[in-house]
């Protein structure tokens, strides 16, 4: 951590930062600049330390923070890559993991019709919305537990694993004893409640981007799944509030090659909720696959015209199969396989 | 809602728009442009149904929504001004309330030191935070219960209501046990499955911002709190995720005079985690009385040098006093008391 | 246009919209919804007329455009994909355009390493910055027209095309004698003087996007351009401002395909400028081709440690060369060449 | 600058970045933390090195600038506070001035009927735009030389100074000839060519915020104006863009008390362009000077419904003088005049 003293700050002023750093057990190295003086606060710990402890104190510009605030999710606490296991399948290997299925689960024929196609077509890991978090209360909320209790037949019959969103800490536990894995919806992201007892499921996660978040603030919450213990996270971009009106966000693809630097959890991108259109989809998940993402989470529907949530962003299945062309000789370009 | 047909929408693909309204008990006007034709959807609720029904049909270029997606905030809903009791202060009428305290409870000395002094100097409601939502899971998380119990302890000694944040579906009623007021914090504006919950507790909620929330997506969340009966909902403008970085968030002062055009709700503001910085503290208060906000909600700290949270942003005993002898003045000018 | 009425707007109130809307030659159908009064204007020109011309009558709520703002640069005004010709070399055909170079022209030595390196690599047009935009006054300037000499040395041993910045609407007629083709910065693409007088040029330009200005306003300025004559325009994306700050700018990797549905012009992809940092620009360098784009724009230098510009972003010769081969691999896997 | 070496960096690494420094006359100090190398560069012009040409040196993780690196604009360059003049008005001392007009000059007897109302009402400098940057080439661009001949007229017949914008390089001595002030629009604010022959005017300027730039960018480019001699530049907030979409831009009310922190120039609020929308000009001039500007440049129209360019924003001539009143009264209350 660094400190910047204003220009003609006093001794004391100086003395009282040395002091309050040596208070918290860290280092302290003086820099005497021509114009300023500069403090450089050293320790392991730093990033876990409030700038405003320091910040506070007569005489001081500014505090500037060199150790990232976030630890179990750094590469640097652990350098290779993790691998997640959700039901068998492996995300953050060789081969891209493409999850697809509905928003919402919303009866049996359409779960099952949207299943038989997605594993036709090559997805692995099927994905259905059974408790929607839903901007206006007179919306369509979910089955709920009929919507659970459809996804773990088709997983039976299609043999294949299931994700789907928790949003309350109180059904943890009933999710949890149904899915594969458990999602985080983006509005959740530092819903902290959530994150711990999630963590604590002993599920897998994917914790999806909050829409204005940074990546920093990403992998901070990602640490409050972590400190439970487990390292089955699977991180999943999927658009960022911005300016720009004709998409629903803006899909940050520099955050796939930036999680790749930073962290050793994988990363999935979510085109479908960042376009919001189903003809923009094709060309982000492409564009994902190329940047070196691990997966992609996809809405597709048996009947996009009559779907109850996100119709015009889900692909038809016609669509979709035609998608998964595509990107199986984009990942073979990158050297991977779909 | 306007249902644009693409340049050269086949007649089918028309009749298929207009039937879809029919099933909806929509009302219809066909508009023949002569480039384009465009459908009008009429009805009382069309503000409740997802555009995307229609976004999705063949010849479909763009639908817009007339009507906000918000209903039991909008003013439309309840003309005359809504008026919240908080322990017998009413937010909302002639008067601006303020309410001030220490961002977290540390211990009896500071709640009590900042208790009396943020009353003498004019203060009618007490807050501070029991349940604190910190982005990384290593830093202090709040006393919790224990916070509660000193915060109903400072209410008494010094008679004024007491506002404290939740953060937990399963702690509402043990807050609402203790509080006058529940507060939604910025990161769980949209977590659903807390508004129903605070919504049901029958006390009086503020529910702030999230960073990243158009005013129509608060109103639409203010929705869930007044859906479940009870009108006494606060609004509080707390500061908007933008790309400016010498502040913390940027204050939306124009949120002030846009909430009082299209809700009944009262609209307080937040001058402290806007700024981030103390110095900067009084200016945007000011400005947010000026503007016409009903109340304020600012941190005050015995010894901000040695807050555990949020110190930087705190003001301390005596420029509080000083900054409520300058809202005086200004509440005055606009025609209200303080 | 879409003019919807106040609930209880009084009959006068829609008549005067009415008529103002005959006084423009505008096409009127009244819907008497239940609650509301919806207008619609009709005529193959109300993306041209300020909405602000109806909003501002008494009476009105709000008013939507339904057409576009832009006109010439949109896919109605010209269905099929225009190519554009830089010194022979076609932007918007079958094979993917790659455009680089340093930053800015240093001296003849870096230039000419530079321009046979790229060339050797596969880039077919050499960029070069001669007059450089900086934001502060005291930082290197550029060799302006000494910078435009090497650059048109470079042309001629190296047989290959030249883009070059402009800045000044004194400078349009200097560098288009210099340069194959005007390139037209990010904070200029509102500079109306500039598009107007690099419009007449008659040399093609590359548009750069705004860093903060939507899609529909890049098209409305290729307007300019396109207003003097020419169709030779090239969209180039390089980064929009956000909130996340692990780069300069957040690549809108959306934009192509949102610019492929709406426009007929080309557009190619800047990596460097959104990237900040070298490491970064591979991975969305990739993306950029899957999504679809039609050429690159990428910073090499043949030391970037000795940059006078932009070293961070600008790519090695020998990591250019490598980034040159992944790219042809997946330009193949999306049906194109390099 | 404080660099940060990575984790591990070789000594040899450090050593590459001391003698850099070194080359270019800094100062260094090492520091040896537990984890991590972090070097300390010294001296008084570090706010103008680029931070570049550290952070590609190999093992390098981050550069952090402490310097800001605007210098002329900067409180620590001239502690007290700059007082503009323009015609005779002073701005930055006790008065606030409020600057108004019609946004475009129209013709002769609107532009008089402003005149004489916004004089009448008490505003002290005329504004009027004859140069408009209109994003659309098929909209209005203003009456230009004609537009700067009935300004000049309008100042004679009713002794107010004017301030009108200029948008080329080659027609800023054509503005100054006639305008007491020039302004440099949002969309100019980075257009450093303009900047410099604005600058060379001798005419005091008024500086408008880019919609997207930072302060710290803002204070930089108007070190372009201050940088040709002249301190007499008048700083103009204006709204930013943001997310939001119940205003045309948010206003940044943090920004009156940020720049009074950071600089020595006036700052002015322009309500009119924030807002874009008549019904919230009032409440948001009143914030501006409640919280410390010094002076508000207002959109004034005649006749709102007929104004050939945003309408929408400017107030009538009965509400502007009504806003006047409630401005003289914010204005008491904080200890000033106007």
């Amino acid at each position: 951590m660094i400190v910047e003293m204003r220009t003609g700050a006093a001794r004391e002023e100086i003395d009282a930062v040395v002091e309050k750093a040596k208070s918290l057990d860290l280092g302290v190295q003086l820099n005497l600049g021509t114009d300023k003086v500069v403090v450089a606060l050293l320790g392991s710990n730093t990033g876990q330390i409030p700038t405003d402890m320091f910040a506070v104190l007569p005489g001081v510009e500014s505090v500037t923070r060199i150790m990232k605030p976030y630890k179990l999710a750094s590469r640097e606490f652990s350098p290779g890559n993790t691998v997640v296991d959700c039901g068998g399948v492996k995300i953050g290997g060789e081969r891209i993991v493409v999850m697809a299925g509905p928003c919402a689960v919303e009866n049996e024929t359409q779960l099952m019709q949207a299943a038989a196609a997605v594993k036709k077509a090559g997805a692995s890991v099927l994905r259905g919305g059974a408790f929607k978090p839903r901007t206006s209360p007179f919306s369509f909320q979910g089955l709920q537990k009929k919507g659970l209790e459809l996804l773990a037949r088709a997983r039976q019959q299609f043999n294949m694993p299931v994700v789907t969103e928790v949003v309350n800490p109180q059904e943890v536990n009933l999710v949890a004893s149904f899915a594969d894995m458990l999602q985080i919806g983006s509005r959740n992201m530092q819903n902290f409640a959530l994150l711990t007892d999630a963590g604590r499921s002993r599920r897998p996660v994917v914790l999806k981007r909050g829409f204005s978040c940074t990546i920093t603030e990403w992998l901070t919450a990602a640490d409050y799944l972590l400190a439970e213990g487990s390292n089955q996270v699977v991180l999943c971009e999927r658009g960022i509030r911005t300016f720009e009106d004709s998409v629903r966000f803006s899909l940050d693809i520099s955050a796939v090659p930036v999680i790749k630097k930073n962290s050793h959890l994988p990363i999935i991108v979510d085109p479908s909720h960042a376009a919001g259109h189903y003809s923009l989809v094709p060309a982000i998940a492409r564009a994902a696959v190329a940047a070196g993402a691990d997966g992609l989470l996809i809405e597709v529907h048996p009947n996009p015209k009559e779907a109850l949530v996100d119709g015009l962003q889900s692909l038809s299945l016609s669509d979709f199969a035609r998608l998964m062309e595509e990107l199986r000789t984009i990942a073979r370009s990158v050297g991977r396989s779909l």
